[in-house]
């Protein structure tokens, strides 16, 4: 980088140099003069790290940093030192050093700030923040989000493929709207019409019959027509899918332990990120979620609030986190499934219960704050999917592809869906989903603001 | 599934339990009757294994199996037995037990097929393949593609993630076609026009600003007006993009690496799919893999070939496939980057060459057949940067939020993108990119083709 002798050395790593020669590169987050001694923050990866720039250690290294501003990207060589007495920082995992320059090379030069990023919070509005996202993102307040999303998918994938599931790919670009409802995106497709996936739903459903268990990552898209702190018009959508259940207990099974699994390894690899967040310890999941059909939560809310949703077809926002505070009595934790939502209210795919076929082998696991997850057995004989197709008003050509996996043999099946974003947003606490998406997608924003006239670039 | 005191055992652990009786379940891959015996072969996630039906054991399974046929879902109780002297299948994982049958369920019945998915071989047309998708799709030489497929993608995160990268999730709908071009698919979003992304090129380098090393594995879209065995409209992209280099050299000892991860990964965990598409030994990247410029390239194809392509700006798949021939005469293995690409001829964020501006500091990696990995060396002075996109003819205020990344202090960075279906291809030898992918886009088919009138579905 700027030396062919030395090799990078990450910020954390200092702890273990001590006395040794480094370089170092990264951004620098902040600048302190304190007499003739000019003290940086430099950001890497890893985290920070102190500088000292002393003009008796290096004049010309001195003469370099008087220039240097916030986000300037420097390559430095200097001595690891034990920092003075009383001016270690406990909080910091490099707190015990600092690195005394002697060498510094501008990497790439920063213009001047819209606002200072070097503080503990970023007090702005969302909107202006989204309008700076690429700037807004470097600080640690806002990259730590991206941290623990990167761990709640990778979590997912690894509890499923210890499980024995298949990853699998599938498209989003659909031949029409699988899901029913105007909520969808057409594209132009060469001289026809083509949508944007709503879901992996029928793809993931004929994979089963393939490799019975599967799993997938993918984007799916809602066009909202409203703008709430939940909803987002992209979105991932972490998806699984397995054949030969015993029961439809089966999958909830499957929902929880996965749950769980991303919990304890929040808790385990986002130390230091949930530390940001003063998140000190995320919900113990001890015992087995409970398990609730709507109706019962709707006693059970009913006799809490003397709130009387009985008669309603779902739960709204209200009714969830009342159940959720329910849960979190009952069991330590805030997380609940509410099961059998009335078949006329789930797609045409979703399994009737067949004790009370008005209502479904469905669930929704509500977690923390709202819907983490839902899913629910679907129906895996051909002729009662055919007339369901029917009964729900779509034409059954459209489905052929889909058709075909069920006409020649399929077990009983069912799965789940969890959306990344609104998980994210609920383990740290966050108000809005747009927070927990690096570039959120939603009716008044692509990156952009629509309204927003031509702006200039200099 | 059937009985309440067996748990469903995998065909491929049945070889460890001879004398045991078990339950399996699975769909019937083949039926034969000698005389008196009704033999199945029974497939489910791990393989495949025999089932014996014999009136003298079980009177009511063999009134059962008189009705089952291909694609039958059924859950069988037996005993394991090691198979008569002779009778021994080398070929096959179980093939030194059978499984005698002492009660049958039928879990999923299967309409007649339209054609036989039993042999060795599914000698159909592709079109005709995919309009019977779903259920060519079981027969084991289309499955182990995505088997192989699903190893190829697991490698490159597993790589990078060892090696410091952070996985990102960016999103899809973007505000304009960011490579330029009119092969870009545009799509109704609310009352404004947006697009389909042609690769996660902007975001990913954007974050390499938040995490310096970030990858993503992203649907990328192009509409390609033409239909050939080596493009599709919607793919799957592997990228990676890292800042911090020392040199763009950097770039391809990352890529190399990952390239000799996913064929050492796949020789190991894919032996069994490798077998049944008679791909004995994948290439063995024993040497490092040669650099030439594109104009040596071209160079040494005029001298093998008399063929003069020394002017053009680009290798054609003739010449791709003739510097492989000579890189796998050259070093054993027909691997090859092609670097400096004309400045002309790529995106305006690619890094000329200082030392010959007319080309740039860019790489395809040629790998067995085509182009493998496309990547290079990025513009990362801001000032630079927009100077280009104003030549390219493009408006800055549309690329806000990149240029953002860059006006705030930017290390030098570079990176690449593979395309999972064409590499699962050419590891597999297969003819046309479409069967690497599980539902393949393309100009002439969504699922089904459009030239189709109404299908019929009963």
């Amino acid at each position: 980088m700027i030396n062919d002798k030395l090799k990078r050395i990450l910020s954390s790593d200092t702890p273990q140099l001590i006395g040794k020669k480094i370089l170092l590169a990264g951004w620098i987050k902040t600048r302190r003069d304190h007499g003739k001694l000019i003290f940086f923050d430099l950001r890497d990866r890893t985290g920070l790290v102190q500088l000292v720039v002393n003009p008796k250690v290096s004049g010309g290294s001195y003469k370099i940093a008087q220039d240097l501003r916030p986000e300037y990207v420097i390559g430095v060589i200097g001595e690891v030192k034990r920092r003075p007495e009383g001016t270690v920082n406990k909080d910091l995992h490099t707190g015990e050093v600092e690195v005394e320059i002697s060498e510094i090379n501008i990497l790439s030069r920063a213009k001047p700030l819209p606002f200072d990023i070097g503080g503990e919070e970023l007090s702005l509005e969302l909107p202006t923040l989204l309008d700076h996202r690429s700037l807004g993102l470097r600080h640690p307040k806002i990259s730590a989000i991206f941290k623990v999303q990167e761990t709640i998918a990778n979590t997912f994938r690894k509890t499923l493929r210890e499980e024995g599931f298949t990853e699998i790919f599938v498209p989003t670009l659909v031949p029409f709207a699988t899901e029913g409802g105007a909520e969808v995106f057409p594209v132009d497709y060469y001289t026809h019409k083509a949508y944007l996936a709503q879901s992996p739903q029928m793809y993931k459903q004929i994979m089963t019959s393939i490799f019975e268990r599967v799993f997938t990552i993918a984007h799916a898209y809602r066009a909202e027509p409203s703008v709430t702190t939940r909803h987002l018009s992209e979105y991932v959508s972490l998806d699984a899918e397995f054949g030969f259940i015993d029961s439809w207990e089966d999958l909830m099974d499957m929902a929880e332990k996965i749950i769980k699994e991303i919990i304890d390894e929040v808790e385990d690899k986002n130390d230091k990120d949930l530390k940001i967040f003063n998140v000190k310890k995320l919900p113990e999941i001890k015992h087995k979620i409970p398990r609730l059909k709507m109706r019962e939560a709707q006693e059970i809310i009913f006799k809490r609030t003397n709130t009387d949703h009985k008669g309603e077809p779902d739960l709204d926002p209200q009714d969830e986190k009342e159940i959720l505070r329910w849960a979190e009595e009952e069991t330590g934790a805030p997380f609940v499934f509410i099961t059998h939502y009335p078949t006329k209210k789930r797609p045409f795919y979703t399994m009737p219960d067949p004790k009370d076929p008005d209502f479904t082998l469905s669930f929704d696991l509500l977690g923390i704050n709202e819907e983490w997850v839902t899913g629910g057995q679907r129906i895996n004989n051909y002729d009662q999917l055919l007339s369901n197709i029917k009964k729900w008003g779509n034409s059954p050509s459209n489905f052929e592809i889909y058709l075909q996996a069920f006409r020649y043999g399929m077990p009983a099946e069912g799965g789940f869906a969890m959306g990344l974003e609104r998980i994210t947003k609920d383990i740290l606490g966050l108000l809005n989903v747009r927070e927990a998406s690096l570039f959120p997608r939603d009716m008044e924003r692509i990156d952009e603001r629509f309204s927003k006239t031509d702006s200039k670039t200099d």
